[in-house]
């Protein structure tokens, strides 16, 4: 069978995150139907990864197996013709019968924004996270080479996952600030559940100077989650880059 | 009474645009009644201008007359408090009973956002106009010149405006393009109806090279409407700066 790997855009403020789930609505059930229609067979599409609900992406990859004719090129037209406005594939080609989107994935970029103004976002609502408080940018840029390098990150990960290890390497965190906005680069080999939203939340902490950057170094070490920050909201989470 | 102004980001996706309609969901009609709940009066609000259905903007300017002892600077919370998440108020301030949001208009600025890449966008479908042929952005920076001044832009306006002089000044009129997305900023005294969206459809004509930069020159003095670009859609458009 050929194999086909689609880059997609999405906004997953209307959706239940990537994972088909039962009854709910989500961006990979969306997909699979939408190839289904096109190429008249059931197709099951493998995710980079999951996202949770609201998170977005600009290159999310995914692969699926198929016997159909279709240029490799042509699925693009023909399964954006089927979907949404808010989902968009960007590429799609055929690869090695071997690759796997999540397997052979070798890391990732997210990008976490945040609006660091008095008011809130009318505009920018469903992509930014509203933080009031002003931030030391120059503070939370001095706090992000505590994380780069290769750590037990079990601080930074909610429970209710079950991995093997909690240790991954951070190859690269670093901050862009403009005007009110705020945007919080990190790519990784491999994350936590919920491990961005937690080292956002950790370099907040930072930012509003409840802790001080060097404190970043001990959390990670104590690795206990309650020293480290909160959550932070999905909204603000955007899937940049996966790399193989 | 005392007279105050507001400043008002909002998303214009789901509103029929800025003025009071019967019958139609507006940003006026939700900021009245927002008003009128804080206050217990019923109050009129002024607009610095109408936008259409779909523009939105970082910085609409309103004022309205109250007898109401708030302090000035705390409309702003109290009516954010009675308003949906698609309009903000960004300040509120007490000002001269002689303002007038619309008459003590000195000028606008707005900004029209393209996005110029194969394929249409889902994260920003809301935001931006989307041209799959590749721009030439130097052609369309080099176009720019010959808006610019105090010129009769009857060729830029859409039927149905009753104004008595289509003579207007461009005063700044510049193109930022970074990676797949160009916004074209442009300031001017006034606005004829349509204006910014059909100078933008005219520019687009020059960065697909249908016409040539210099052929501004002649399309402005001929004042023929056919001869300019076509009116793009509203979803582009963002109002930035009232100036007074």
């Amino acid at each position: 069978m050929r194999n086909i790997k689609i880059v997609i855009e999405y906004d997953g403020t209307n959706y239940c995150g990537w994972q088909k789930q039962k009854k709910e609505d989500t961006i990979q059930e969306r997909i699979e139907s939408a190839i289904s229609k096109v190429i008249k067979e059931d197709i099951e599409i493998i995710g980079s990864s999951r996202t949770d609900s609201g998170v977005h992406a600009k290159a999310f990859v995914a692969n699926f197996k198929t016997n159909s004719k279709i240029p490799a090129e042509k699925f693009r037209e023909a399964i954006n013709s089927k979907l949404p406005k808010d989902i968009t594939i960007m590429y799609s080609e055929e690869v090695r019968e071997d690759f796997h989107a999540r397997y052979s994935c070798e890391g990732k970029t997210y990008c976490y924004t945040i609006l660091n103004r008095l008011q809130s976002p009318a505009i920018e609502r469903n992509f930014v996270y509203h933080v009031k408080e002003k931030l030391d940018i120059n503070l939370m840029q001095d706090a992000c080479k505590y994380f780069i390098g290769t750590h037990d990150f079990k601080a930074f990960k909610s429970t209710g996952s079950s991995v093997k290890t909690s240790v991954r390497t951070i190859t690269d965190l670093y901050i862009e600030a403009y005007k009110d906005k705020v945007k919080i680069y990190i790519s990784a080999n491999g994350f936590l559940y919920n491990m961005v939203r937690i080292i956002v939340g950790t370099l907040l902490m930072v930012g509003t100077k409840k802790i001080e950057p060097q404190d970043i170094k001990k959390i990670i070490e104590d690795g206990i989650r309650e020293n480290a920050g909160k959550c932070v909201p999905a909204m603000g989470l955007c899937l940049e880059k996966v790399f193989y």
